[in-house]
Parts: C-alpha cells; structure tokens; sequence
C-alpha cells in the first residue's frame, strides 16, 4: 500500500536558513504549505526572495500574511534604529535587531495554516549556534512551543500530535550550506541582509552578512548574491 | 518607600469577558496597555466596541494591530461559512466558530507589546466554563503559554518573570457579570454576537449571545445592550 505524502508548513523568510530548511522538508517527503510573513520589515526584499525560494521548491501553496510587527516598534529591523554594522559577533547581549517575541508570533501564525490545511509538521529555520542571541532561537523554546501546540489545537486535543522540527539547530552556518548545497538549493535566490541598498545589494557589514561571509568561506565556497563595494 | 504601579498588557476584544479582565487588572493596580487584534472577524463592530471600553478604563495607550486571518480560512469567524444559530450548548466537540490557534497568536502579539512597553503581565479573558469547547481556552494552555514566553524573550532569559492571568478561567457567566459590575464594568459598552445585524444589534441566537443572555438571566439582571426582535 502506498503511503499518502503528508504536508507541512514551513517558515519561509526568503534567507539562506529558512531556505536550507525547507529543502530538508522537501527531501524528508512532505508536500509543503510555505508561510511567509510581511512584518513590515525594513529588507523588504527578503519577501520576492522568499516567494522565489517558495516556487523553486514546488510549494503546494505560498501564504503571504501581513502582520505589521513595527507598530510594537523596539527593534532595528521594524523601526527606525540604525542597523549594527561590523558589530563584533562575540558581544555579550541580546543585539537591537531583536524582533519582540517574533518566532513565538511566526510560529503561532504556522500553527494555524498548519490546522487549516490539515498539516501536523511545521518547520522553522531556527539556529542556536550562529543565533547572535536570540532567546527564541533555542532548542528548549522548540520543544516548549511543540508542547503549546498539542495543548493549544483541535487536532492536537483530538489525538493528532504536532512535531516543531528545527533541524537547523545544531549546524553551524557553513554546514547548513553545505547541507543546502548537497539538496539542491539555489542560494542565488536567497536573501540575508538586514540593510541592503536601494539596488539590493548586501551590505557585508550587519550581523546577518557577516554570518553569511563567514558560513560561504567556512565552506571553501563563493557566496552567489551581490555585496556592495 | 512608594510602589511604582506596574504595567500590564490586556487584550481587549470588545466583549463582555476581556472587559471584566481589564477591569479587574485595573483594579489589581496595574496600569493597562490594551491590545486589540483586527483579524478581519465577520463582527467588525467588536473592535469599536474595544476603543469603547479601553477609554472607559482609561488605558495607557491602546494599540490596534492588524491581522488578516482570514488568509487561513477555516473558521465562520473569519471566512465565509454561516454562524449556527440556537445551537445546543451542550452539544459534544468543537464548534465551527473556532479560530485557528487564535488565543495562541493574541498571546503572542501581547507578549511583544508586554516586551517593547517594559510590561510584565498579561491578561486574557479565556475562559473554561462557558468556552464552547475552545481548546486555546484551557487552564492548562495558559499555563503553557507562560512557560513558553518565559523562555522566548529576552526580559524573561534575564530573570524578569512575564505571568498570564486568565482572570475569569473558573468563573460562571454570571459570576464574570457580577464582578464586572462589582468593578463598575459598563456593560453597554461592550459587544459580544456573533452575527450583528447592520445595525449593530446582537442576534440573540449565536452561541455567544445565547451564552451572554442567560449569563445576565443567571446574574438577575438585564443585558444593556439591544437585540433584533
């Protein structure tokens, strides 16, 4: 008897890690529902970068939803707050480009494309070796929300289980490359850059560049999008 | 030595629940941010009924995010689906008026405006006597939730401690009416059906206004606000 392929959602930000995640998703079977959410972020570029990822993968589906996250204001990503640039990776802290309970409210959002298209898998890009600090990029804040999951959803009070897989989490930024690599991911089409140019060049100078740099040299390999001089 | 008044986050929906819940957070000394998400809900008369209540309890401020969840479908809330009308209230499982993880988003998005507004408490109007089988109405799903935004956010990875109180939990509609009125509640204000009529009056048929009604009827008081004949 043929197994029926089951569907996921998966987080897509249009950047190298959501989108290394979603080709893991893909790879392990599942059909996938893509979510990408328009939080008024300031690279708003990242949103076409998703939507190519999201038809590069096949997505049976690719949910845009508007959710205007600058109206809590208290990051350098929504507001009007410079962007670090050459910050050195090892500062102690939480950095200003902290989005308020950001993947609890991505998560959240999964959850519900997750009942209504009648998917029990939701896959998130999270990473907590290359994370720059955010306290709900950690393997302990996954498990937490997989347990809200089964308590919070009719399907999960009707005996189905919800699985939160963040299968990023232990890799460092040039093994999820590689990863990405090794299923076929064109990270041509990605994003990262937390303060492109007008162009949509990358700066080569925020935490998210910086990170990226370093995974593409890490990994004896070029980086395919454009920096700025 | 005087005690600053702390700050607590209240989502406000415009109903009769969550403005006992803002009265009595009120009433417990903390001063109110009110959150109301418009989730495109088919009764959009709610959301004036929330700038209502929130300047009757004179609120810090009180924020509107927008949230189409309408964009999941799934609920006769949001989409395109009849509201039941004169349903038995003890009829098993859960309704079609149910929205996907909607108290666990509304969580959510009050956790990032407890986060950017220096807050440490939240207060929901869930409630799991009267709740219509909601599973994001449980006890065990607040507790949960606290749990999850106490390892999702930087405030709580640096020894703050964020609650959520879901005040009227054990509480009968009748009992939630009484203290409301104990607490000066204006109950005029608020709005609770389901289906309205064009001209704003309740349906007096949906399970919320059957629940309202006999709420009030229990409480031996009459409920302010108009009905269609």
């Amino acid at each position: 008897m043929e197994q029926q392929p089951q569907s996921a959602v998966v987080l897509l930000s249009g950047g190298l890690d959501s989108a290394t995640t979603a080709a893991i998703a893909k790879d392990m079977g599942f059909d996938l529902y893509a979510l990408s959410v328009d939080y008024n972020q300031r690279h708003r570029i990242e949103l076409e970068a998703a939507k190519r990822v999201g038809e590069s993968l096949g997505v049976i589906e690719h949910k845009f939803v508007k959710l205007d996250l600058s109206t809590f204001g208290g990051s350098s990503l929504t507001a009007d707050i410079e962007v670090p640039k050459d910050r050195d990776q090892q500062d102690e802290g939480i950095p200003i480009t902290y989005v308020p309970a950001r993947n609890t409210i991505m998560l959240s959002l999964a959850l519900a494309l997750a009942e209504t298209s009648g998917s029990y898998d939701i896959f998130i890009g999270a990473n907590a070796v290359d994370y720059s600090g955010y306290p709900d990029c950690r393997p302990e804040f996954i498990s937490e929300f997989e347990k809200l999951a089964n308590l919070a959803t009719k399907a999960g009070v009707e005996g189905r289980h919800f699985g939160i897989h963040a299968p990023l989490m232990e890799l460092t930024k040039a093994e999820i490359i590689q990863m990405g690599i090794s299923l076929g991911v064109d990270y041509s089409l990605t994003h990262s850059c937390y303060d492109p140019t007008p162009e949509g060049l990358c700066c080569g100078h925020c935490d998210s560049c910086i990170l990226r740099l370093k995974g593409f040299a890490d990994a004896g390999l070029k980086d395919p999008v454009g920096y700025a001089k």
